[in-house]
């Protein structure tokens, strides 16, 4: 079985990096610095349920991105948080939360309405990442 | 400095376990089957500040409960997340979902009130966890 991504998710997100086990993808929510990292793995929903190695691989990444988000973005928080009540396919989302922002200081999944960002905001928070982050 | 539990965690939670570093703890809350790791780690309120050593203990204890609630708790979802809007020092949730419960598919932080348990509620979650969980 191949490892295909969730409908919602690649609707909601855009590709900013990936290697052999995961991918990290921007959402698109102007509202919020926001990115998910999705474990490349057919059927996998639970944090819990991946192998070892994969999950060490993703804990490290989340791990490497809440400290440059918090730079990157000035963020007051990170919040780090695997939910998936409302799409089943395992994604860990890294937020960077600022006081200022429109949800503070409950959490962001579930509140109001997604606003889409255009593209050059698209690419700046990509390059923001990935200027710091470098290889994965 | 010495590390001291936050008051908010103190009186909203239960011990169930601790080791050196970590402290594992009940939400005082029926709605919900809710733990939280706290790292005993003073001054302490982003889990991407974590020294690598507690972090790898954290991320590993977060991997073990969210199978063992799985099953202890017939979960259908396991939500997992370092969030800490509200309280600044670092908690990491583990909560047990299921389709039923009172929140289900919203988060569970800041949807309504707690709703305390009593005595023979704390032990038999505090107990369930152990149970299955042997040492830290």
């Amino acid at each position: 079985m191949d490892f295909e991504l969730h409908p919602t998710l690649a609707a909601d997100s855009h590709l900013i990096i990936e290697n052999e086990h995961l991918m990290l993808r921007l959402i698109d929510d102007s509202r919020f610095p926001w990115v998910i990292i999705v474990p490349k793995i057919p059927g996998i929903s639970e944090l819990h349920a991946l192998p070892d190695d994969v999950y060490g691989e993703t804990v490290t990444l989340a791990k490497r991105l809440g400290t440059l988000m918090k730079n990157a973005f000035r963020a007051d928080r990170i919040n780090t948080a695997a939910i998936g009540n409302m799409v089943p396919q395992l994604h860990v989302h890294v937020v960077a939360r600022l006081n200022s922002d429109p949800a503070w200081p409950k959490p962001i999944w579930g509140f109001g309405e997604m606003v889409r960002m255009d593209d050059a905001e698209i690419v700046r928070r990509t390059n923001l990442v990935l200027q710091e982050l470098g290889p994965i």
